[in-house]
C-alpha cells in the first residue's frame, strides 16, 4: 500500500509509536529570536535558546524561520484532477458542459489519486489542514491518513427534489459513519450540505439538529452569487444568510464558504451567531462571483474570517501563500484603501483563526501546542532582504521558499523533499488520462 | 569581479566567442509536440523532431515544456532592497516617511546589489527582460551585463521646479550617455521622465523631441491615481493622457505605466498613438490606486497592454507568474465577467506583446528568433495534470515549476541552479543591513 515508507503499515493510521518520537529543530528563527524547538510526540515540548537532549531526529534550522503552517478553510481536494480542464467560461456553461460531465465519470479510486495530488501540493505550499467537501470522501480520508495531514471531511448532501437526498450521498455518508470510529485524531467529520439551492429547508433543519447533537461542524456554500441571493429572496422571502439562520444552521461551529453578497443585517447575524466565513478571493475573482468586503465584514464589523483556496477547477491551485496575497490586495482594492488588511491580519486568517475555528490546538508556535509548523528558507531571493518576515511571507513568498513541513509532530517534507512524490504525481497523471479517455468515449 | 565564472572577463560584456556556441535541447514539449531545439549563438537555428548535431551543450528536455520567457514591462529593479520595508501604509505617508528617506541613503553600490538580487529573482521566476526606471542606473546596467538578461534602462528625469531637472539626474544621465556606445545588444536606453506631476510640460516636450531624434523609447508613469488626474485637469485643463499627447510624448515607442484612470477619449488617443500600456495589477491593488479596465481597454478598445510587476516596494516581488494570474483574475473581477482575459491573452501580454513593444525579436519559440526560453517542469504538482499547459502556467504555476532559463542563447539557470546565487543573496543582505543602519544613525 502506498505510504508504507512513511510508517504506514496495516491500516489507515500512522503507527502510534511513531508519534511518540522526539524531534529537535536547532537554531531556528522564531519571533525574531534564534531558538531550539523540541517536539515530543505530537506537541511542542520545549522552546528555548538551547535544548540539550538526545532527540530521535534533528533538523538544522539555521537560515530558516519557523512559522505556523496554513489551515485551508474551504476546499474540494480531488478537483486537482480538473486543474486547467475548463477555464474562462461562464459559470453555468462551465458546470453543465465541463465540470458535471467530468464528475459523472469520477470513481472512488480517482478521488483517492486526486486527493493525494492535492495533499502533495498543499504540503509543498505549507498547508497541513483542509476543510473538504466532495464525492467519495472515504478516498480522501485514506489519502489524508496516509500522507499525515489534517482534514475536516464533509458528509455531502445534495437533493434532486426537496426532502430527497441523492441516494449516492446517503450511501457514501453511511460508509463515513462506519469509518468514523477508526479515524485518527488528525481527522474530523462535518455535515456538508452543498448550498441552499440544492438542499431544502426541511433537510437543512435536520442537518442542523444532527450537527448540534453530535457537536460537529457544518460546512456549506452561502451567498456566493447574486443569482443565489435573488433565488433565496424569491423562494423564501429572505437572504441566504437569514434563511440559514431560520433553518438553525448558524453557530460557532458553522463554516460558510464565500459570503460575498451580504446585507448589513446578514453581517450582524454572522457576527452574533459567531460563524466562520471561509474567504476564497482567487475563486471569487476567477468565476466573477463578486468581491468579498473583507475590511467591512471582518475589520469593521468583527466577523471571523478564515482563508481557503476552493478547488483547483476554480483557482487553479491550492497555494495559501498566493491566496493570502490575493486576500490582502483584493481587500485594499475593493475598499480603495491601502491601510486595510495588514499582512499580519491576513496571516492570522490563514493560520491561527482557522486552526481555532476547527478546534485544532495549533496555529501558533508555543510550548504545549500541537506540533504543526513550516520552516521557511530565509535565503531564498523572494525572502530577501529580511526587513519583515510576515510581510515577505504574505506578499512575496511562493512554494520555493517552503523548506520543511511538520504536522502533528511528524516531518512531511524535509529539504523540499516529500516521500513518494514521483509515484503520487505519476498515478494522478495516469488517472487523468484514463478519465478524459472515458469521457471522450462516452460522448 | 562577480560573474567571472559565467564568462565575464575584462569588461561588462559577455565574451563574444561565448555567444557563438551551440546548445541543443533534446526531446522537449513545444506546442503539444516533442521536439529537438537547436540554438546557434543567440538564435533558434533548428526546431525538428530530431536534430543530429554535435552541440557544445546539451540539455535533456524530457518531462519539460519550452515556453517563451517573460518580458517585464515596468520595474524599479533595485527596489528589491525595500521588499517588506514599509507596507500597508497610505501612499503619501509611505513615500514621505519611508520610501524617500530610504532612497536618500542609497548609493550606486547599493543599487548594484539590489539589481543583482532583482535579476536573480527574475531569472528564478522565468523573466529575461525588464523595463527599468531608477536612480544610479549605471549600476543596474552593470548587473544586467554580468548576469546575462536584457533590459531597457531609463534616463530618469525629475524636476524640483518647472524646467529645472535635478542636477543628480543630469549627472547620472551624462554617465549613461558615455556608457551607451559600450552596451551589449541585450541593453537599450530609454527616456524616463518620472510623471507629469514631477516633470514640466516644457521638459516633456524636449524629451519627446530627443527620443524621436534618437529613435528611442519613452517610459513614464501615467494616470496612476485620481489625484494625478485631478491635478492635471486643474493645472493643464486636460487629462494626463491628453497632456502627454499635447507634449508630443505619445507614439508606438512610448510605454505608459499604469493608465488606471482613463476617459473614453484617453483610450482613443492611446489606441491611435499606438502606445504600450504597462499593466501592474499587484501594485495597483496594494496601493489601492484603482482597478485597470483590462477588458475594456485591451479587448474591446484594442489598446496594446503589456504586463509588468512594478518594484518590490509595492508588490512585493517580481514574479510575472503571479502577476499574470492577478491580471487575469482582476480583469474578470473588475468586469464581473468570467469569460474575459483568457489565459492565452494574458500569456501574450507577458511574452510576445512586450517583446515586440521593446523591439526584441523574441517572445515566441521559432527558428530564426532570438533564443530566449524557459523550460518548465511538467511533473511539478502545480503543473499536474497536463490538461492545458498555458492554463497551468498562468493560473497555477509558481517559481518552483521553472527549471531552466535561457536568454540570448545562454543558459542563465539550469536545473533550478544559478551560478553565484549565494554570493548575490549574501551581498544584498549585507547591503540592506548597512543601509538600515545608516538610516537609523542619521535620524
Amino acid at each position: 500500500m502506498p505510504g508504507c515508507r512513511n510508517g504506514w503499515r496495516s491500516g489507515w493510521r500512522w503507527e502510534v509509536e511513531e508519534s511518540m518520537k522526539t524531534l529537535l529543530i536547532r537554531q531556528v528563527l522564531l519571533n525574531d529570536t534564534i531558538r531550539d524547538v523540541l517536539i515530543k510526540g505530537n506537541r511542542f515540548a520545549t522552546i528555548a535558546s538551547s535544548v540539550m537532549v538526545d532527540a530521535d531526529q534533528i533538523i538544522d534550522g539555521r537560515g530558516k524561520a519557523i512559522l505556523p503552517p496554513f489551515y485551508n478553510a474551504h476546499n474540494h481536494a480531488a478537483m486537482t484532477l480538473m486543474r486547467g480542464y475548463a477555464d474562462d467560461i461562464e459559470l453555468f456553461a462551465w458546470l453543465n458542459q465541463h465540470i458535471w460531465p467530468f464528475e459523472n465519470h469520477i470513481t472512488e479510486e480517482d478521488v483517492y489519486h486526486g486527493s493525494r495530488l492535492a495533499i502533495l501540493e498543499m504540503i509543498r505550499t505549507g498547508t497541513v489542514f483542509f476543510n473538504d467537501m466532495y464525492w467519495f470522501s472515504r478516498a480522501t480520508i485514506r489519502a489524508v491518513e496516509e500522507m499525515g495531514v489534517r482534514a475536516a471531511i464533509g458528509r455531502l448532501f445534495i437533493e434532486d427534489r426537496p426532502g430527497h437526498i441523492l441516494p449516492r450521498n446517503l450511501a457514501e455518508n453511511e460508509v463515513l459513519e462506519k469509518l468514523s470510529v477508526h479515524l485518527s485524531d488528525r481527522l474530523q467529520l462535518t455535515f456538508a450540505p452543498h448550498a441552499i439551492y440544492t438542499v431544502s429547508g426541511q433537510t437543512l433543519c435536520k442537518i442542523g439538529e444532527a450537527a448540534r447533537a453530535m457537536d460537529q461542524r457544518i460546512h456549506i456554500h452561502a451567498a456566493e452569487t447574486l443569482r443565489e441571493v435573488e433565488h433565496a429572496v424569491k423562494e423564501h422571502g429572505m437572504t441566504p444568510i437569514a434563511w440559514l439562520d431560520r433553518c438553525g444552521m448558524l453557530g460557532p461551529k458553522t463554516i460558510l464558504a464565500h459570503c460575498i453578497h451580504l446585507t448589513p443585517d446578514d453581517i450582524a447575524i454572522l457576527r452574533e451567531r459567531d460563524v466562520t466565513i471561509a474567504h476564497m478571493p482567487c475563486s471569487n475573482f476567477k468565476l466573477a462571483s463578486g468581491q468579498f468586503r473583507f475590511h467591512e465584514v471582518m475589520e469593521q464589523q468583527g466577523c471571523r474570517v478564515a482563508i481557503g483556496t476552493d478547488g483547483c477547477a476554480s483557482n487553479n491551485n491550492l497555494s495559501m501563500l498566493e491566496e493570502m496575497k490575493f486576500a490582502a490586495l483584493s481587500a485594499k482594492g475593493e475598499s480603495m484603501c491601502a491601510t486595510v488588511a495588514y499582512a499580519q491580519t491576513i496571516f492570522d486568517c490563514a493560520t491561527r483563526i482557522p486552526a481555532k475555528a476547527f478546534g485544532i490546538d495549533a496555529g501558533v508556535i508555543e510550548e504545549g501546542r500541537l506540533a504543526d509548523a513550516v520552516l521557511v528558507d530565509l535565503s531564498h531571493p523572494l525572502m530577501v532582504p529580511n526587513h519583515h518576515l510576515v510581510s515577505n511571507w504574505v506578499y512575496s513568498a511562493d512554494s520555493a521558499c517552503v523548506d520543511t513541513v511538520i504536522c502533528n509532530g511528524r516531518v512531511l517534507m524535509a529539504n523540499k523533499k516529500i516521500p513518494l512524490e514521483h509515484e503520487i504525481v505519476a498515478a494522478a497523471q495516469e488517472t487523468c488520462i484514463r478519465l478524459v479517455e472515458r469521457i471522450r468515449t462516452t460522448k
